[in-house]
């Protein structure tokens, strides 16, 4: 392309902060745009009313300056009582220890697919950019985001996901490799094995199509950035490093994690919400998983495992909490977003 | 490290041409070694006569300059009649339709461990370079190579087996990407959900060892080449895009897959040898695995494979073969080997 990242978003630096649903929310948004990178903001656990009062205080504080705001664009599983039955008898022997109540248990946090009801809350914000994870949204949904001129980005495991997304619209890809943290963005298939490293992934993306690429996964540091700018990237999408800025909503037991020699190994599990997504191992994956047959359809695994979730994490215990990471946490500095931006950025 | 690999190894250019057991032999090394880089033999499917034959040629060939030996270097198991068994009957099918009489099946190709008959052989030839994979051979065998002031290099595939290899004598490390094609090197740990992509381990290795460390997994073209060595690579080694070359032996039917759609997908696979090596998905991998828990102990699960893919062979098809490949092998050209090292390393 001829324009340069920068040039075609309007920001400073081909950096992207990457959406992290649970670990941030506006603020983190905000520190990186206002350094000059483009900031994201997680939408799939937001209420439309949440969404809006996130959206107000980013434009408050950007300005004129773009965002990102991202959607996961699954199709919504129909409840499977069967499923649920068999996914909390695995979970029960945990509901005895934990002192959970599995009468008690609720629906859980919900993770929505992008709808005309968020597009109607997005709609007085036209935010510049707009990403999806899982593929796109229905024709008629990425209409009204385009309408308003925002931009398209998604997410692409394989060369073939990356070819699809472009010709159905998507504006620019994320070449998001094995490496990254939190959910993969796989949507053709569910086999695994078709995943690739950021290194294999990345240079073939972009032989492969016309639009901006970005490179997602294993890219925790200056060198990192600029080895994928390097490979043909036309900007970078970071996460892990951003998770312990003081502006990350991050929880304490998933700091600590962070920051102790188990970050080490993460792996994929779908044991949390039903999809595979790469996270720190901890007791319940190395217990049931970190892959369950039994765990029901994204997203529904979530339900019944919050309330073990937040009994253990009351026993200051990380067991049965998702603490999603990237293969490379050595980035991970507890500075402000604007400070580790700035340093992510200094070779270019 | 104040000297580069090129000073250290008496190279012109810091890439090492993987070792490719079964795909080439002492002409890829010679040629590579002739072009400025580092040629490799690999020596696990080798008698100690053949070795020594392929090692008179590539001495002849390259006069002085330096060349590097390969050697697995796992304990050979005892033979287990009833892992043997499960195997054939996973098999039948297959003998049945291919017409392969399981009365004669023989042992197999060996892939032998490093032993003192192999250090026997190497002793006239006082290799430069010896690269090990599966950890190191005991220290008595490490000795004698040391002995003849060959530099020892081996693969790590996370960060403790890289910390582990330096405290037991390597000179070196291969930081060895989940990307690459072949056999995985790890040796501290089966557990598959350890192994990084390139763009995680790299950097990772390179912070945790004192000594040169060099970047394999998904190196295809010179801008893969410049961004390992940006992310503090000493060197490269490369092995996927050296199997069309002429130079290689790599058969017709694995020529035929490495140009065909189906390299895109490859997968880690335990059928072929009973150690996962990644290879392009072939019937057999889709139908019994690509990880299967009846394959016998490495090398054992060769044995009772070899004359099915002999059948198959003779009859054009690659069902039952190994077509080992890495995750990107748009690097792949059927140019001399010579030819092709010039161009990854043209921007060094």
């Amino acid at each position: 392309m001829a324009l340069t990242l920068q040039d075609w978003l309007s920001i400073d630096w081909p950096l992207i902060q990457a959406p992290m649903a649970g670990v941030q929310g506006s603020a983190l948004a905000i520190a990186v745009g206002q350094a000059g990178g483009l900031g994201s903001l997680p939408c799939a656990m937001l209420t439309p009313d949440a969404m809006k009062q996130e959206l107000s205080r980013i434009r408050e504080a950007l300005g004129g300056k773009p965002y990102n705001v991202n959607f996961f664009c699954h199709a919504q599983p129909a409840a499977d009582a069967q499923a649920e039955r068999g996914w909390r008898e695995a979970l029960a022997p945990y509901y005895a220890e934990f002192d959970v109540d599995p009468a008690q248990i609720g629906s859980g946090p919900g993770r929505l697919p992008f709808s005309h009801e968020a597009a109607d809350a997005l709609e007085d914000f036209k935010p510049a950019v707009v990403s999806f994870h899982f593929g796109l949204p229905t024709p008629d949904l990425l209409a009204r985001v385009k309408a308003w001129g925002a931009k398209v980005l998604s997410s692409a495991t394989t060369v073939e996901e990356a070819c699809w997304l472009v010709a159905h619209g998507a504006d620019a890809v994320i070449a998001q490799g094995l490496e990254a943290g939190g959910h993969r963005g796989h949507f053709l298939t569910d086999d695994l094995s078709v995943q690739m490293g950021t290194m294999a992934l990345l240079p073939q993306i972009v032989a492969a199509v016309d639009v901006p690429v970005i490179a997602a996964g294993g890219i925790a540091d200056a060198e990192g950035v600029a080895a994928a700018m390097g490979m043909g990237a036309a900007g970078v999408q970071i996460g892990t490093a951003y998770m312990l800025c003081p502006e990350s909503t991050t929880s304490a037991i998933h700091r600590a994690a962070l920051q102790s020699e188990s970050a080490r190994h993460t792996a994929l599990t779908n044991l949390f919400t039903g999809r595979p997504a790469r996270g720190i191992v901890n007791r319940l994956m190395r217990e049931l998983g970190p892959i369950s047959a039994v765990a029901p359809a994204f997203p529904l695994a979530t339900g019944a495992i919050a309330p073990l979730r937040a009994a253990a994490e009351q026993r200051g215990l990380g067991d049965c909490s998702p603490s999603w990471a990237g293969q490379n946490v050595t980035g991970c500095r507890a500075v402000p977003a604007a400070e580790l931006t700035r340093e992510l950025v200094r070779y270019l």
